[in-house]
């Protein structure tokens, strides 16, 4: 009996992509760089996973993810040519790009109708900070936040998944994992916590679908996933 | 500037009083016990704080809130004589009263409204746990859950207030702690924080009421208070 929903929610439930390139855009024009800002985006991401690695081997301290994607930042700005274009103000305030995200069509509506029959919280690897401010900015209904700040960890580490549900007085199989990365999905089941996987368009979700038999739930969306969870 | 509200729950947003001696009523005419439901919500709050002395004190690590509530209801059935009459699993039951409490009927819609200017979060010494609980109960928007959980600890220690400041990324003073505790409000002012009090009937407001000039804001209700906060 699945008691509550925890989320990816860069890509699964955010549009990461689209969302950066689009806060971008202007910033880029407005200086007359004629750099694609799907390409930084893609980019900036792209430093997400190694920079949480020192973090996950325990060779440095944990440190939220607003952390890491402002010093990421610098990094990508650097590889691109940029770094005399942007201050550091400019630079923190393109960092709370990641807090302004579009919700995918579906998310805001489902989530809505799946927090009447379920707990429902994010269990990402961005910041409680982070993940407060997405909420208000798309209109997410979440109950609680969860993940990277409570456990002080990122995911796929077992503790993040595990703290998750133990933060819910929940055993893990209470709970579903619903993410569009196989990886995330992989980890949360490998701790006892049931699976959804949710195809997103560009978020690398072949691999999910191509497992879509060892999942508990695949779904189409999220609107399809409540209706199974209801069921 | 204030960024962010953060809430005492009990007492502040829902009625505890009310709402566990609503919800012990039946059990205990279903027994036929003839005690005032108050008599024994009242004894069971009364409980509260003694029981998390000894962890503030560091004489006993950090257990949530629910373990606590369900060990003093152990001791005020006894104190009422009543041990016979209710099994483990009834004692689980009533101790999720804790999470089924009615709000007081300003409250849903006022954090509604807030929640469009500002970060709003419970930071309660409930569990996040029970306040996911609450918040799916009662309805009540908060962007995330602050308090006794993310600092392992229990107000008025200063780590609860300044642990949710931080989680939200913000300096203590963008801050206003809302209560209808006096000690509550006392205890986050002297570490920064800005304070709202709110009084509630029968909450112990007296003493919040007679010291109105310490706060930062005292309000009618929190829809006054929103008002306040929105100018």
């Amino acid at each position: 009996m699945i008691r509550a929903a925890i989320f990816d929610v860069f890509g699964t439930v955010v549009d990461w992509r689209g969302g950066i390139a689009q806060g971008l855009a202007p910033v880029l024009a407005a200086k007359g760089i004629a750099v694609d800002p799907v390409a930084i985006a893609e980019a900036w991401r792209a430093e997400y996973d190694p920079s949480m690695q020192p973090i996950r081997s325990g060779a440095r301290s944990y440190v939220p993810l607003d952390v890491l994607h402002r010093e990421n930042l610098d990094r990508v700005l650097s590889a691109f040519g940029l770094e005399a274009h942007f201050g550091l103000e400019e630079r923190d305030d393109m960092t709370r790009l990641w807090e302004r995200l579009p919700p995918w069509p579906d998310a805001t509506g489902s989530l809505r109708n799946l927090a009447r029959s379920h707990l429902i919280a994010p269990c990402s690897n961005g910041s409680i900070a982070m993940m407060a401010r997405l909420a208000r900015h798309a209109g997410l209904p979440w109950h609680c936040v969860l993940g990277a700040d409570i456990a002080r960890d990122f995911k796929p580490a077992p503790e993040v998944y595990l703290a998750s549900a133990r933060a819910l007085r929940l055993q893990p199989s209470d709970v579903v994992m619903v993410s569009t990365h196989a990886h995330d999905l992989a980890a949360a089941q490998a701790n006892g916590l049931a699976t959804a996987f949710i195809p997103r368009p560009r978020q690398g979700d072949g691999q999910g679908r191509a497992e879509a038999g060892k999942w508990t739930y695949t779904a189409r969306d999220l609107a399809d996933l409540t209706d199974q969870l209801a069921a």
